[in-house]
């Protein structure tokens, strides 16, 4: 390193080099004037990628959409006041989906605080109990003690990212001026000879290996009580729910050992779109009418028709379908939640077994120990069944024909998980889409990640978290969004240029919030229209021009060539489908009522 | 109060009918379910403006606006999750500027939160230290007991916004389900006769009186001692910053108070453009240019080259003249700092007298008692000189003929103040165009109310902040701002149609953020220009079809022009005028260079 012409400098470099040692590979940089130190280390930083962002709260859910994305952390700077509030949405959303996160704000010294300085505000405890940790740094200092603490504190933060219970970490970083890379002979300087010190005592590698799976780890007792209980169930169900980013990635949970633990015991996998679980290659398409089939995706549609499990293993959060959710708990049976921090995380509070344990190495034992139990009872073949029924329903809406009169909001999601290129990587905006992609996503052999901000579910930064998700690989990237989520983060937008994302953004325009006709409020208006359903009459095609996007008005059966020839073509289109959500909303209820009328008769 | 059919619609309308009973005049909502009972209640309320809003961050800072124009209290209401978190911003700018706030979010019952359960997210404290005051109220209950204690809470909530020292207060209401105004007979059903008992429990007026100048309780000996010093000082100085909008509003500083007390002391008033003092009836346009000139607003163009004041009279908040700051902290004269709530706000740290007083009542005292002791020193003939030497510059500056080949940012602010209309509200972004318009804002015998987000002096929310303020009054409003801060709150040009607010939106279009060029970073590119400066070539004029305004680009010379016809006219115009950041700089530079020179030399 090379000696630094100031404190301020010094510190960003150190900090910065510390972060690219411990793994750090990305950063978001919103610019600003008191976070120059770490913002210029950053920028010239070889070994950490940097993106550029404008708006603090998109930059947040970009950060945020990437370390989904690659289950790494992402590093986020801003300058000091209201801008580090602006991450605050995408450090919760952080904090209860599990994804790390580190949160840089640069402060303004001690001695200016609560003193009427400008742009400054109480940091020190900005997203309280939101993040795993969160120091102080202190002032920059040239000693060899305070930069060693410096280097600790660093590479402690990107590790509490991730160790233990992933999430979002926030260092708070006071630097007083200059800020700039100027010389200094005053307070500020730093001897010429301690540079070079600090030279020598910059370190290879990290201080702590990172996450592996630990299936040695796994309690005997605990696998062997699960082990017990599905052997002797007639009718036990496995529950994918969606995955932390970190400890239920693909990398942490094979695939092959649930397939295995299921056909042993002839369990239905019921897989969250956001599972890992319900595409990829282990989905084998050649047996998915049959009784043999494993993985199951339609389920929203049809689960409460069904009898009732005597035995369920859950993983991951909580299930978006909420039929699903309602089954199980009206159901009761022993119930088995495995989470690798040990935390509850059960609204319906039915779950009879929590087991503390990393699910990779449950099922990884599971499959090595069981044995085949599958008596063909008939249990799954009632879902093969049932699954069928959904799905033929399902493709009969979608017909040209029958979707020209009428037309629905869950035909799109249809078509966006069955037309998506292999691979791919599918963002999900909360509110409808992930609702309709749950029930109209039918399981393929694809290698398709679908992701959604389920942690805190909001619509807010659905846009950004999408783009920063498709930073992370060269997979085409498709975002599926309503008018609303997509109004809220219209300036999530300018990333498709500034950090080069390109993207397929499918935009379910039914101005306003659909997903209250699902709700009782509907038979109050006013206020349901003014207040609850909220009509904006925005017409979004400006934005094409705003942004240097295509924008095209497609109608419901002309979607899936349009989609097509988009995820074949350079840049990004918005193909934007309207529809009545009144209409919409009925005809769902519709098909639902005809999928489960169906579905109980096939039991007589 | 009608029958109410469940707890949570009794909640809500009791909620609300205590705040309207306690002066509340206007909330804004963005939807979501679990506020239902929340805004239902508000949305049936006669008495309480309602406006609604699909981004909450916008949302906030609408309300933040209107507060601040009014002095009174706006309610903000949203949902549970990280809609709550979108207000943060806001609250703290609430908290930092003194702005009365009042925010409702909604909340799962506490059975629910840290279970998984969606959008459940720790909202207790979520604010920390930036709320004057936050409680959680029970869930709700048909129990007289509790619902006096709701009552109360109410009223003590809306009266810690502007009792003591004004600020926001976050109440975090949780419900259970139903949500919506309808019959049920379970838990949560009210009995008959509670209603009738509830609807005679009900009370008139608020249970405090609000705010009223006290001009009984100022300290004797306090000023006795500022009048002490004002009478043997030689060259004293009244500086006036930015105004809180309850402590300092006009109905509790009398300007004419000021003058006086100025006058018979000799004291110029250096005016902040926020202090509500710079323009007014009580500036005497007549007098401008002679040595009773009384109020001040081009220091920051000289102050430095004047001689040091040695008695210095502060009120308000911070002065946005960073020289003027520098000018007082180098001095270092006997200096009070008046402050309603005894704060010390004053990051320069040489104040030497903090006086816990009402700055209306001081002054009223002040003006009463103080014998006339002008001596005609040639003290303020100075300041008079020098003043309009600054405005001689400045308009020699702003001939279409040396606009045509010099343009700077300065001309245009100087053209905002000057041809407004009387009365008007003119709201002014963070960065470069508050520090123009504290330079180059003549003080002008109108009526213009000039805000700014200066407690935190963040560019987010600045269009919300505007159109908040603009939706108090009948004024004409002017926004001034950058094209970053445009573009940071696009979303908030939303409210334009929605919220019935017509603006003239000035927009100074340099590309990026010209203020860093004022910064050492300037010399250091890379990464100057892609990580400071960050130019995005967003060509704003796609919001005109997105938000149904008027979109102008015009030149400098043309702007005054264009101005005082879009005030008037009907409707929202946007005035683009592009700069290039970096000549505009170097012009700002020169002119200044030129004024301190001219000033300098007057002395001679």
């Amino acid at each position: 390193m090379t000696s630094a012409p100031n404190r301020a400098t010094l510190w960003g470099r150190i900090l910065v080099d510390e972060l690219a040692a411990s793994g750090l590979e990305a950063v978001c940089l919103a610019p600003g004037s008191r976070s120059t130190p770490l913002t210029i280390a950053f920028a010239e930083h070889p070994e950490i990628e940097v993106f550029s962002h404008l708006d603090e709260r998109s930059a947040a859910f970009f950060a945020l959409g990437r370390a989904r994305r690659t289950g790494e952390p992402t590093a986020l700077v801003c300058t000091s006041g209201t801008a580090a509030a602006n991450f605050h949405p995408a450090v919760i959303e952080a904090d209860q989906a599990r994804v790390p996160m580190l949160v840089l704000t640069a402060d303004r010294p001690p001695e200016l605080r609560d003193s009427g300085a400008n742009q400054t505000v109480d940091q020190l405890d900005l997203y309280g109990d939101a993040v795993r940790w969160h120091a102080e740094l202190p002032v920059p200092e040239a000693s060899e003690r305070t930069v060693r603490s410096l280097r600790t504190t660093a590479a402690r933060a990107l590790l509490e990212t991730t160790v233990s219970e992933p999430g979002p970490v926030h260092l708070n970083c006071p630097f007083r001026k200059p800020l700039e890379p100027i010389e200094t002979d005053g307070l500020e300087s730093v001897p010429a000879e301690f540079s070079e010190t600090l030279a020598g005592g910059g370190r290879d590698g990290a201080f702590v290996e990172t996450r592996e799976p630990e299936t040695g780890s796994v309690d005997a007792t605990d696998v062997d009580s699960i082990r017990a209980v599905l052997e002797s169930a007639a009718r036990p169900l496995i529950v994918a729910g969606p995955a932390d980013p970190v400890t239920l990635s693909p990398s942490q949970l094979n695939s092959a050992d649930i397939v295995a633990v299921a056909d042993a015991v002839g369990a239905p996998v019921l897989a969250d779109p956001l599972s890992n679980l319900r595409f990829g290659s282990h989905v084998d398409a050649d047996r998915s009418t049959s009784d043999t089939q494993t993985i199951y995706g339609g389920y929203d549609g049809y689960i409460d028709t069904l009898p009732e499990p005597d035995a369920v293993l859950r993983f991951g959060a909580s299930p978006t379908s909420k039929r699903l959710r309602h089954f199980l708990r009206d159901a009761d049976p022993r119930q088995f939640l495995i989470d690798p921090v040990g935390a509850w995380r059960e609204a319906t509070f039915t779950a009879t077994d929590l087991v503390a344990a990393e699910p990779g190495a449950v099922f990884e034992t599971l499959a090595d120990e069981l044995a085949d139990t599958d008596s063909d009872s008939g249990w799954r073949t009632r879902f093969a069944e049932a699954e069928h029924t959904h799905w033929t329903h399902c493709d009969d809406a979608r017909t040209d024909e029958v979707l020209e009169s009428t037309p629905f909001e869950g035909a799109i999601l249809a078509s966006v998980f069955e037309a998506a290129p292999d691979p791919a990587t599918i963002f999900v905006s909360n509110s409808m889409p992930i609702r309709d992609g749950d029930r109209f996503g039918r399981p393929r052999q694809a290698d398709l990640t679908v992701l959604a901000n389920r942690g805190a579910s909001g619509i807010d930064g659905i846009t950004s978290s999408a783009l920063g998700a498709g930073s992370a690989t060269d997979d085409p990237l498709v975002l599926v969004t309503g008018d609303l989520a997509f109004y809220h983060d219209s300036n999530g937008l300018l990333a498709l240029e500034r950090c080069g994302v390109d993207a397929t953004i499918v935009l379910l325009d039914n101005d306003g919030g659909g997903i209250f006709h699902k709700l009782p409020v509907e038979a109050f208006d006013p206020p349901f229209t003014s207040q609850f359903k909220t009509p904006h009459g925005l017409e979004f095609d400006a934005l094409a021009e705003l942004y240097e996007l295509e924008f095209q008005h497609v109608g419901p059966t002309e979607f899936e060539g349009a989609y097509r020839q988009s995820l074949a073509s350079e840049g990004t289109q918005v193909l934007s489908v309207k529809f009545d959500s009144a209409a919409s909303h009925r005809r769902r209820e519709e098909l639902d009522e005809a999928v489960r009328t169906a579905v109980a008769a096939d039991d007589n």
